[in-house]
């Protein structure tokens, strides 16, 4: 006999999953759960999508990570709360920490909870966290072959932003490529091309992101 | 009532790969098995190792991946036999995948089997394949700060290798900060500067791989 236990763990993560939806819904307050690879560039990216926002929406950031609270300490620098999760091993964000999460930020004041997932391509697709998008961000110095090799996270995402740009001449990275690989897993995702770093791009993908704002309150 | 599922799966996986130890080991094939992020150049480094052992050393490769079979076929242009394995979802090679792969390769007449994970810096951790010696790459473009954030891979790898140093003019890497994070983890492994794409350090490396090919014999 064989025991499937994911499927009761998943229940009982969507349930909490739904419990956190309702929470942001009822504040007015729109979620964005941000995947990537290890050092795709997620902190920098919510600190230029943070700098682009921030005269225009309360925000907040949920950093999860494996070990460490540098991130968290990067966001606060930037006077805007941040609460650093260590799932301790695990390989992705759970619904209950975000719920216990939620219950350390000003939810009531906020506009704008972002989470930067662990470093994974993987794991993570599978845990709903109450979020109200999805997104997935890879870096060009990881190839245009990588929608080939993980297809769920891809699939998945409501924005795809292809990050670190300004280094693309260094790299060899088929864009077309890239866009036709997406394209057959997605029909509808849009893809901003993007550097964090300098700033190519951010405006484009911020007001993407502003419209979903809107759209939850 | 909590059902801890983890420890007779790891058990059992564990056993598996003691099995799989005892094939290598009685055929004298050293079993190499490469960790790190999507898009960290393991494919590239793989090349680059066979480039510079293959006049030495009857090599075969086994691929993990999620989906697709793009990385075999890249080794088997270079005249290398290599078996594809798609984990359907799962983030990490298990050494029940990998006995099946000894099955499908000429394990008698090979000197190196080299095992690229699935692209992952956390989950490939827990899973014993029997390989001889774990290495993990971090590239350049990911960042100097990833061992604080991934510290058990870094802990466990019995060489770390720095891969894309030709970029480094590119991204603010902080070498000493990284070697330093290494060491607090990791007292012994060596940190190879490489870059796969150029061939810099890669002597080095295979060297390294060559007295560990050796003592297997």
């Amino acid at each position: 006999m064989e025991i499937d236990l994911s499927r009761p763990i998943l229940a009982r993560n969507d349930a909490l999953a739904e419990g956190n939806r309702a929470r942001l819904a009822e504040s007015g307050a729109f979620a964005l759960d941000v995947l990537a690879s290890p050092g795709a560039g997620k902190t920098t990216t919510i600190l230029a999508t943070i700098a682009a926002l921030r005269e225009r929406y309360r925000i907040a950031v949920i950093e999860g990570d494996i070990a460490s609270k540098v991130d968290a300490e990067k966001v606060k620098a930037h006077g805007i709360p941040a609460v650093q999760i260590n799932t301790g091993g695990a390989c992705h964000l759970e619904a209950d920490m975000i719920s216990r999460a939620l219950d350390a930020i000003p939810l009531a004041e906020l506009d704008l909870v972002i989470i930067e997932n662990v470093g994974n391509l993987v794991c993570p697709t599978e845990f709903d966290l109450g979020q109200g998008a999805r997104i997935v961000i890879l870096s060009v110095p990881e190839g245009d072959d990588k929608p080939l090799k993980y297809p769920g996270i891809f699939a998945m995402a409501e924005a795809i932003l292809l990050n670190k740009v300004d280094a693309i001449s260094f790299f060899d990275f088929d864009e077309a490529a890239f866009a036709d690989s997406v394209r057959r897993l997605n029909g509808t995702a849009p893809i901003f091309r993007m550097s964090a770093k300098t700033g190519e791009g951010v405006a484009e993908w911020a007001e993407w992101l502003a419209a979903r704002i809107e759209g939850a309150k």
